[in-house]
């Protein structure tokens, strides 16, 4: 059977180095190019080693016009404005994208520019891109898709974790709020002094508050889900390890017609009608709390919540792998529903302990 | 010039240690006991080797009875329910008792038995217990206080960071959700598997998700504050770091006669009305977010807070370190005030970054 | 196609998981027992949440007379001198035992029985068993081989990275020293106040110095190596990480019959001769030195060296994964020998940064 | 009393803060110059926020010269070179100077210049430098010395772990092999990618193998003790923690005159020969092996041995904190030795757990 080919520009960032290490076990693809403008003519495994003997290709440049026509898909784990900046008409009658980068994910041209500070370089592609949380826009990716909107790790975690009870009006979205905490990889690999081991370990802190770049992603899709525009507190939080994502929410619970709140059975059986079939969403047992290492190097998501019926409010936490679920994972999700594949080939690790 | 005489009951515990190193270096204490009952008659060097060479003793028994005649004051850091059990009236006759658990926190009994889930044996001395959150009840520890109930350590960080918003009710306090995050230091040197290196490191989860037991003695504190009784979320999260609590607060802010949001200037008014003289809180500057590893080994309190005019909501932050401020040093600083020495003795040490 | 069955035994430690997560992705495997004597009946995904979802089944005792007639091969991943307690003809009459215990590591019983202070219950088996370092005792690990002892992860680490130096008689093994240090899971999943969290992050230590149980499994070995009986300094080091072996070895070259020392194109040559063939060692490219972050989570030993022209010794160096190729993965590729499937089998993972 | 006043050049590095805080609690000293070529006119406390409220000066630019005469000793915590190309007669004719560079710490002019690629731009001032390694040097270290060569970190551990028996001839340098582990923070405070947390963290690995510059500083000073010279190996490794080394040294020891070896009690009373009255150098008990936790913070060094009589080595281990006894402590124990200060002045922090 013939393989497809893949090309991954932005090959040697945290999000590509997983592409490599999720496809590389991908029955059905091969990869016939890693990007990367840092490293181009350096051998791949001279800079993540754990490839030695594994990858032998060299880092290329990032020609997207000449990848274009070598290969089925192109992967962009690029930073912010790149893609936008170079995508073109014949590159996508050429070949399909999963765009990592935020480019795409925001319908709103004025938000993107606002949140992003910079200008759209190519905002007649951004209607077309769908964007690809599977678990909730699967239908929309098919073979006829071109561009994909590959969601952001934040946002993957926290919509996940709230959807169901947003869409059915379980929960006082106004009063939404949501605590996230990331591990160090979420930053890049860029050489920055905050980022250093030393500056990192044994300490947390939140950072880009009421003013990180998720925030209006989020609002967005969750703003689908609920059928009006919504605002929501999202904080980011930086904790010394090196994966994961957890999302604590907390929002007030609506009333039932007859007044009372609904019962943990009822929020349960929500959460069941929306994922229960789900392979990648795993709603937890009662009183058991996600954990990030339970999720770790996989492409779970873990949810519960918890009701606490003195406030009337719900506490919501979701953990995912933000170099999985968070990026690599759900990109090849995506590209998996692209091509017409089994939806979880090639992402069937179990969560490393 | 004559030292006061102290004991520690629980001085093999993370929070019993920290005291001894604090003690260590105070001008007017000298350590006279050394009570661990899991450790008695080993040698105190040889449970905590940092003191090779700079403490002798071998560790004691827990006879506070005994105790009580020998020394000035005592330092209980003991398991909830301890020091209730063995109290008495010859006791605080002899000697001044700094606890560190929460025996004496709760000024309801009621509540202090549900959320404990134990009988409480002595609550004749309730009452009497001074709650020794110095930056606000300094002026209740005094030479005449016997019983000093120290404040918890998610406590005193949650309290300090909205205690002059809640006090000039700048914020709606029944918004109010406390998502809390601390290092493993917290739960104690027992040995349990949940707390082994390799079940922690490299993950976050929250835990007792609304169940928590600093829940109540934030809500009594504050309400005394706000002048009413109060409920608020607050979860307790993991975060692989030894020491530190970091505090991240969501709450309304209320508008003020005019209909309009307070402003940072007025925010930040408020916090210099109680905190500008205060020498271990310092509220940091226009956005800045506090960080454990700035607080880390030292008795301050790192305070800041970001307004989100798209949600009229109010993001507080607070960080400390769980093992001074949180415990041992605000111990050290109701012995301070107790005994008349400057508060800051013992406790200038420097942030260990 | 018939998958063979599995049991383990000691499924709740921390090689238990190892192996039940690569025994999850290994096509000709399906696992039928997860003996804990510590967690009989409980579910086995409450204790390694990781695996909900994945595996359904419950904890069973241990119970390796019963379990013979059920299962194709058994795992003992269990405490010294569990399975020379309950070994017997008839069990190896049954099924084959894949040892991951020292029980049957050390041919010598005196060897044994004094590094390890118990007496051996069936010295009659230890001539049988076949240790089970593949790259060097492949050849016995056959269709009629009934008992591996599968190496320790120290000795894996350790004698791998000298193997070929020793075998070709290029170093002095009378210098042989090695420093080794290893990630905390060595230490297994008991509650044990040492290794908590607080107690291991941000610290190093050695422990078991000049006498730690896998020296003389070493000596042992690499004797056979050698051709004569040696002595070796190893000195564990217990490191602030989950995972991970790094061995560093030192030893005097021995000089060439020209009376010059080796160069390295000619130690290189050695390695190669011994290795280039081997798909899990991997000798690294001149100047890199070996990283455990490099093979986590695979079954890869990564090995390199530095010759020091000015003191006349060669400075070894080996890394690999102590749960994978230093026990579960090593234990899985013994299995793929006894039953004649390709040796990499279920060991593809691509290490995991 | 009048307070003599400090510079500080390269204040914003690793050793540099360290510096500040432990100057901030001397008693003896106020710092008047915090030098940072990289933040100069940003305020310190913003470079280091645990220093918020407690330093407000700004960070100044490192002119020497100007610098000479406005304080009474000068700290120079910079790159190789830096103080070799601008010191001059002027400046120590006004000043005294604690170099915490490798610049006057070789006498061969030519060592330093092969190991460290650079060319000496003022060996003039070689033979006056003192090598501060304080217990060792300690009547060097007067009020007429102007310039001290502060020893490094990894060498001030290596020396002071082997230096009595090496004096006492117990054990034969030419078999010397020093295997030191140390944190990420002995990198320094550049942003280089190797050094991010996700880089380092859950990872060991050795660097610099036959060629770390700390390698001759070793050997000249072991030479001087053994009265000859040597020559040892150094390999350095680099630990996923932010402060403290730990120093493993392996060694044949000498036979006596009687043609047995010495005794545990014999090595441990030239220990205490050399160290008994030692403040900061702490010989620990039997069986007790030095951990890196133990000494953190401080200005301690643990010690201590095992003699492995089956290989008629010693294995000797040293820990240290590399910022404090191995570099700004240490220079302090150095000024306090040139000003006549008690020498433990400032120095007496109990280690930090």
């Amino acid at each position: 059977m013939n393989m497809i080919k893949a090309g991954i520009i932005g090959a040697t960032g945290y999000a590509g180095a997983e592409l490599v290490r999720i496809l590389m076990n991908h029955k059905e693809v091969e990869i016939k190019w890693f990007g990367s403008r840092s490293y181009t003519g350096e051998k791949y495994a001279d800079v993540y080693r754990n490839f030695f003997e594994i990858v032998d290709m060299d880092c290329m440049d990032d020609n997207l016009d000449e990848l274009a026509g070598e290969v089925d898909v192109i992967f962009t784990a690029t930073p912010q404005g790149y893609l936008a900046g170079v995508l073109n008409e014949e590159i996508l009658s050429k070949t399909k994208i999963v765009d990592l980068s935020a480019d795409y994910r925001i319908k709103d041209v004025a938000t993107y520019e606002k949140w992003y500070g910079i200008t759209h370089k190519s905002p007649q592609f951004i209607k077309e891109a769908v964007y690809g949380l599977c678990e909730i826009n699967r239908d929309q990716v098919t073979g006829e898709t071109r561009l994909v909107a590959n969601p952001g790790c934040y946002t993957t975690c926290s919509i996940l974790t709230a959807y169901p009870l947003v869409k059915e009006k379980m929960i006082d979205v106004s009063t939404l709020v949501i605590d996230a905490k990331s591990g160090t990889s979420g930053a890049g690999r860029g050489a920055k002094t905050p980022n250093l081991f030393c500056e990192v370990n044994e300490s947390i802190k939140a950072y880009a508050v009421a003013s990180h770049r998720h925030t209006p992603e989020i609002e967005e899709q969750l703003g689908y889900a609920a059928g009006e525009e919504i605002m929501v507190n999202f904080t980011p939080h930086l904790v010394p390890m090196k994966r994961g994502i957890l999302a604590t929410e907390y929002a007030s619970l609506n009333k039932k017609a007859d007044g009372t709140y609904p019962t943990a059975e009822e929020v349960k059986a929500v959460y069941d009608k929306y994922y229960a079939k789900e392979k990648f969403v795993r709603v937890l047992e009662t009183g058991v709390c996600p954990e990030t290492r339970w999720v770790e190097g996989s492409n779970y998501v873990d949810i519960n919540f918890v009701i606490d019926s003195r406030t009337g409010r719900i506490i919501l936490m979701g953990a995912l792998d933000n170099l999985v679920k968070g990026a690599a994972g759900q990109a090849v999700q995506n590209m998996n529903l692209l091509f017409g594949f089994d939806e979880a080939e090639g992402l069937t690790m179990v969560p490393y302990f």
